[in-house]
Parts: C-alpha cells; structure tokens; sequence
C-alpha cells in the first residue's frame, strides 16, 4: 500500500512542529564535520525523529534512509528518504528557501515527495502521477516550461564554490550561455523549476537525502533530471535538472565535453 | 512635517497591489541597458507611480529619486528616494527576497525607511528612531547583533561577479575569514542584519535608492553602514553594512589594504 497525500502532510506538520519555532531563534549548531561548516540543528533531528516516528507506527514494513539518524532497512521494497532541513546554512542565516523534503521510494526509484517550507507556507507535492503546489498564492497542478534553449534559461546553483576539477570550466561554460544564473537557494530552486519558474539546476556533491523528495517533484511536473552522466539522480552525486528535455540535452553536451 | 508609519505603510499597500499579482506570472521585460540583463517590470514601474502620486497628493513640496521614472526636486529639504522593486533578478526567478525600498531624507540624510516584501509578508520600518519587523512570525522592535569578529561572521553579497579589479581580491580576504558566506538575496540581506540574523553585507555599484531606505533601517537598529572609505552611505558607490563596530572596523581594514 503507497501513503497518500494525507500522510505525507502529516509528516510534514509534524516536521514543522520542531523546525518553524527554531528559525530565526539562537540555534544550537554542531559542526559534523571536524574542519568543515556543515551546521546541523536541533529541528533538524528532532524533525527526522518526528517523522520517523510517524512511518514506523504507520508502515512498519518500510526502510527508512534520513540525514540525522541510522539508516533502517534501506534495500527493503519501500523506502522514505528523508532531509528535515535541506538548506541549513540558509536556515541560520534566517532565509525562508531552506525545506523539509521526505521523498518515497518503490524498488529504487522515486515515486512520491514532498517539500515543504513553513515560514513563506509553500508545500510542493508529488502524488505519484502529478505534481501539485499548495501556497499562499493558491493551490494547482505544477508543470515545467521548455524556455527552448540555453540562451533563455534561467540558471540556479547552490554555490560555484562547489565544483571542483574540470567540472568548473564546464559549469561555467554553461553559465556564460544562460540568460540569467543565481546562487545559493538549495531545494527551493528545484521546486522553482517543477512550477515553471525557472530552467535549469546544476549541482554536484549531492546526497541521495538532499534529491529523493524532488525527483518526483520535477519528473511528475514534467522535467528531467539526472546525473551528470545521463543515469538515475537517486544515489545523489552531480545532478541536472532542467524544465525541459532540450534544455537538458544541452547542457548535458557541454558538462560531458561534447 | 515628517511622515508617519501609517503613510508608509499606505506606500507599501500601493506597491503591493501593482507588485504581487505580477509575481511569478509571465512578464513583461524590457532591457533597460542594450547588451546587458537589467530586467524591468511592469510592476515596477506601475508600483512607483502609486508610491509617486501618493508622495505628490500628501507632500507636494517634497522631491522624488526614484528608479523607474525622472526625478523630481532632489536638492530640497525633504527627499524620498523609491525603489520598487529591489532584487529584479529574484523577482523573475520566483524567488521571495526582492522588496519594495522607501526612503526618506531630511537635508541629504536618510531619516526613516521602509523596506516590504508582500510574499512572505515581511516589513521592516525605520521611523526615526528605532527600527521594527512586521512579520508572520510576530512585530517586535529589532537589533542588530554583535557577532565579536570576522571569524564568527555570517557574510552576504548579491554576487561575488559584482566586484572589478582590486575588489575582487579584498572582498575574497573578506570572505575568506567569515564563518558562512552565502550570495543573491538584494535588500533581503540588509534586513537579515537588521534583526540579528546575519553579520555583514558587503556590495558594489550600488545606487543611491538601492540603499536609501535600508540605511536608517539598519543605523536605529544599531548597525554601521558606510561607504567602504568610512563615508556616508546616502549616494551609493562601494557599501559595507555591518551589525556592530567591531566586526565593522575588522572589515574595514582588509577592504581597504591595511
């Protein structure tokens, strides 16, 4: 039995519970990585623990794959793959484009996902066959656009910073062509592309958390995304993401050389 | 006579209405600057003739520097300066960190400030002497806070792209030292520092209604914002805004090679 749009609003309420009251609040930050600044907040894990609590009274059965706690049962037929907080250095910085991503997996492949940010009330929501934004500005099916080309995309990044290696001269080849590039929104760019907004997202180092909840989100919607290497985007890695197949095929040519 | 909340916030309400509606829908660009990308909406400049005929019907006597249309009396005692919408490039990508900047002078000085941005619901009001937040999460009188130094600093510029020659270098010794630096949220950013979220804003070619109603916003909740020579920041140029002396003065000396 797949949830349904119910649950997964459940689960992002409950998320909401332990983020929502911690932004913009004197956060209690830990440095994961000894040298490195990746901050990681109380509503973090406590979000990841009230969501998980959630999935194992109501599916027992399945695996669950999250950024904060011990992976459970990750080759079972049903898997969540949950990030609380996606985007936490804008969540200590006090910018609403952090979200609460819980994604849904059957043998593999992403089948459902859910975004969510609290603060500016945006939830994007794939169903399994459509994708679907619920708002301030309304609620209604999201589609992609094709923009046509390179020249009229509208491109996001997290950071240029990064890249590294040859994949800096070929993600700035790409960004020389495009009509306008941004930095630094995380997830909030990928639901931004699946409603039509903008075109192209082009990552690297990603996780399969920080991807699971917005593959369905950007495929339902209409969109492509991959690795780099043209395969499956659910273990993460450098990932494409772009409102239309042209689109993709373009910049694919230029990140691979072609 | 000076204005009162109320009138500003009258302002916002206007721009608000030209604004909004015509947020992440189909727009109407025009390229103000043949070859470059200076995107300018509708709603921009609808939202400045609201905010200009309500100025003239209340205060005919005062001048008027905005950015979409010509200005009006800029040498008289009482200026307002009017930028519609600040953070064009976010506006057209959907993202909700553009804002609606009103600012008043008195003799050449930035006295009372108002910055909006309609989506998130979000209002930050300088009114003379202290500085305050209307938000969804509550209204409260806001201050910046003391971070001690660079190193504990939270950095933001619009894009590190911005800077020419020997900037490039300083504002990356800059960068260097901080805690976190993230890029492209316009006014946003000024607003963050504002309420004690984040540390230091540093940016380039900068005009002076980019920055007319963020200064007093930021200097009566207790920030420095100056030209990066230390002088008044009222006509724009190379501006650092930070939320103490300290962490000021620190910036200061690496921006200008000491």
């Amino acid at each position: 039995m797949r949830p349904d749009r119910d649950f997964f609003f459940r689960l992002a309420e409950a998320a909401k519970a332990e983020t929502l009251p911690r932004f913009r609040s004197s956060l209690s930050v830990v440095n994961k990585e000894a040298g490195g600044f990746d901050p990681v907040t109380e509503g973090d894990q406590r979000a990841e623990i009230a969501i998980r609590a959630l999935i194992e009274a109501e599916f027992p059965d399945h695996g669950i794959l999250g950024e904060e706690h011990e992976n459970v049962g990750v080759d079972r037929e049903n898997v969540w793959v949950i990030d609380p907080i996606d985007g936490t250095r804008a969540f200590i910085s006090g910018v609403p484009v952090w979200g609460t991503l819980i994604g849904f997996q059957q043998n593999g492949r992403a089948r459902m996902g859910l975004m969510d940010q609290p603060f500016t009330r945006e939830r994007y929501f794939a169903d399994g066959e459509r994708s679907w934004y619920f708002g301030p500005d309304g609620e209604r099916q999201i589609r992609t656009r094709d923009c046509g080309s390179l020249e009229n995309a509208i491109l996001f990044t997290t950071s240029p910073h990064l890249f590294k290696g040859w994949e800096v001269e070929r993600f700035q080849t790409v960004q020389d062509k495009v009509k306008l590039f941004r930095y630094g929104i995380d997830c909030y760019a990928y639901t931004l592309l699946a409603a039509g907004h903008i075109d192209l997202v082009i990552e690297t180092v990603l996780k399969p958390y920080d991807v699971g909840a917005l593959i369905p989100i950007i495929e339902q919607a209409g969109g492509v995304i991959t690795t780099w290497d043209g395969g499956r985007p659910e273990n993460g890695g450098s990932i494409i993401a772009a409102g239309s197949p042209a689109v993709h095929a373009e910049a694919m040519a230029i990140l691979n050389g072609r």
